[in-house]
């Protein structure tokens, strides 16, 4: 076959390193480990990027694509990648390689559905939880992965419940969870943690039984973005494992068209008051 | 200048008429007529387009933007065009024109703004609703206009109330109405009509006193989402001057992560039971 | 267990038929048919709904969700539901009885993925389709299928070729393919009709050779979204087992901020010029 | 009137103090500074917060929007604020003292809109940019603005071109650029760097000349993403008043359905190889 030229190749213009250079909004069928399944089939939108020296004039994007379907072969249990840490490091060092570059970073954003039993009924029904895996390696040095987990839960503002003869506003939260570790723990014990902090958890059955227990749950229970936010900041704040947290609770405020937010972020050592 | 080809008004390759060919998101600065205020200053995206005939390669994508253009300019009273029925026949005929067409087609979306007054304060600020206002208009027939707006409501839910020892939950709901007219109304009267048919109305500030009024009176009004279609449906079939209408409440559970709906669409005759 | 009060069964407070009324955004892994591999996981948004007539103040909503598990647990070859029209036809079915309606709907949204080989190399990577597929069902008639697939494709502008002294400008476009039929025929089907009407097709993985090929022949094939809506049309007209479509081509144009689009919608019998 | 509880001035139940808390997605007209017309109507969707210390339980939410409302009155010359600099302090001070915080913070999302003047012919349109106006202002500190302004423009692929016997496939891109300034500049001088750094601009309105001339123009200087974002970051390391700067270049390939992107992120040293 006659040899194309490889413009990429060739010289840059401006001799400008570019921190990152890659492929955006890809989307495949992806497995994920899953702590009670073992294994679980989803969907995920990946971005892939690497470094490029001044020299360069451009990256190879299709090897960005090549890298991806490579690591899908290599899943010899499943016709698609399962995503844990071992595989993703291998990715990661697949594309750094490729691609001839110094760092290499991978992000995977994918719905992760668990079932999840009513309260009183026990009725079973997913809920999905839309989760980000990040990972950057850079040559010589240990990867450094991040894990993101938007958790919805319900809450009832204590003022509302303070000032009024009965009732109180509530509306649907999200947790917006993302940290970093230092050993592994499975996203379930995140999710937990989240679900657990707000006034009631949301499900998707509730029969009468379950909805009765989760009205009674959150009245008995309101609390502020402030107040979930904290709960969560606490018990990030005393996990062994955790060595970065930040946390943001948006609740869609019910009588308002805006929304609540409160955040805290926190490295290894707490900050407390 | 050098003359340059009109590729558009070439034969087409195949002999099929094309229902509608223009442009989609462009764009631009609105002014709207305001009934409170006279005028009001948005932004708003357009849809604009034409039919075309069997015999045409193409349409002239160029003049739906300079149609846009010259109404712009015929605005005398402000910088950019003022947006009411008049003024949208007058687009329509003009985009009708200009592109040699049977059939024109205008759609704007934009958010309108309303100042709005807590209900025991009277501390007011301004609330959005996004309205879409649709045009088309055939060759020596009346133009259809019809009008859209999403007004955002709470709602209580009155199982839970039943069920539960205290509280019940609550969420923010959207009522999405859309309808066409036999003689002018203003955009804010079907505000107003679905603003009422929820629990309780949604603010953009609230002091306490406001916040224990509209929590009583969510929690004394529980309604699902079939009692707040009914409500906004009854009024419409009542409204004299209603041709058609189709609305839809969508309630994001504040117990759930997916939401409720339900929709009534009717002609000018009602539909009773 | 103390029997808790029915609301949804109490009369309605205005007597007025709700056309549709059920959840929406509901999200849960799926499994599809699929003509090569023989079946596909993937995830889905599900919209589910009935008629209420005017007696009745709610329906009840915890059934929807019954009636997916149910229907999930059913699809002993997979732990997630396989979704086809045969499976689809016994949901709506369970949906309308449990719900004890006369008529019930579902929505289903997915990204259907298919792998696809590049033109000159070969080489293969998956290519994400947005789907949607929606059944309505009446109590003594036949279900009504409706299915939806958004194909991205390639288009370079024939006006622009025609007065330039070199290249021409394209972009990604989206054919947005709606369609009912009288006997089945595989998604993949339509899909393959939307993607031989562009300029060219779109790839996940190009490498030089196909980068080659695919430029040279969108170049020489410089399409309008007109041309390309009216190919579609074409083609559906002549197929033997559509009876209804609307296919809307939207072009994503590189040397304007707004796109381009042009819609044909035609009834089984084919209103050619 | 009777006294109502203040719910949050009561002691927190978590000792932990919270980065930041308050309100977001609040939308309102908008006017803004414009380097030609003096003022320009908008739209903006608003986010508000303060710190909060470990030892309250809640801000007060309502003094947020409060805050807003009074900026917009000291507004005398329109009705409603006019964004800018000095403005923008302003409102962070009075956030900071009405919640009674150590540290305020504000952001402003709005279309920014230019009249764009076609190359060849002149004629002129509309052209919106998305645009971010950040402040940050810690009590006896000065306030920190960041701005931020998605830019539309057209490249052409150099491999494309150089490998194929005619034509090169060409797409929209978004220059995506965030900055920090020692010295006030006009967001229009960002823009023009943002806009002159792709293989052609990209306009609201062409005529046929127009389109020859920027299809030629952008087929004569075809570039990947990498040179895009050298030539921005280029620009932005010789201006004289930038101190931080990050841009991203992300482009719609039109032969992929999947994006480009390239990323340089440079503090006020210029980091060159």
């Amino acid at each position: 076959m006659h040899k194309l030229q490889d413009v990429q190749n060739s010289p840059s213009d401006l001799a400008v390193d570019i921190d990152r250079v890659g492929i955006k909004e890809f989307r495949l069928p992806l497995v994920v480990r899953d702590r009670d399944a073992g294994l679980q089939h989803t969907v995920a939108t990946v971005d892939l990027g690497v470094d490029l020296p001044a020299a360069f004039k451009g990256t190879h994007m299709s090897r960005f694509v090549e890298a991806l379907e490579a690591w899908r072969e290599q899943a010899p249990e499943s016709p698609v990648p399962a995503l844990d840490y071992r595989s993703m490091r291998g990715l990661l060092e697949s594309v750094r390689l490729r691609l001839d570059a110094r760092r290499a970073y991978v992000k995977f954003r994918f719905p992760y559905f668990r079932a999840k039993a009513a309260p009183a009924t026990g009725s079973a029904a997913p809920v999905a939880y839309d989760c980000t895996m990040t990972g950057e390696l850079t040559e010589g040095e240990h990867p450094v992965f991040t894990l993101e987990a938007d958790v919805p839960v319900t809450t009832v503002c204590p003022c509302s419940k303070a000032i009024s003869r009965a009732g109180a506003h509530g509306q649907r939260a999200l947790v917006k969870l993302t940290l970093r570790m230092t050993k592994f723990e499975w996203l379930e014990e995140f999710i937990d943690i989240a679900e657990s902090s707000g006034s009631a958890q949301v499900y998707s059955l509730l029969k009468r039984q379950d909805e009765k227990l989760v009205t009674e749950q959150a009245y008995d229970d309101a609390c502020f973005v402030e107040d979930v936010v904290r709960r969560v900041a606490e018990k990030m704040n005393a996990h062994p494992h955790v060595s970065w947290f930040r946390v943001e609770v948006e609740s869609f405020e019910s009588i308002h068209c805006h929304n609540a937010f409160a955040v805290i972020e926190r490295d290894r050592k707490p900050h407390r008051a």
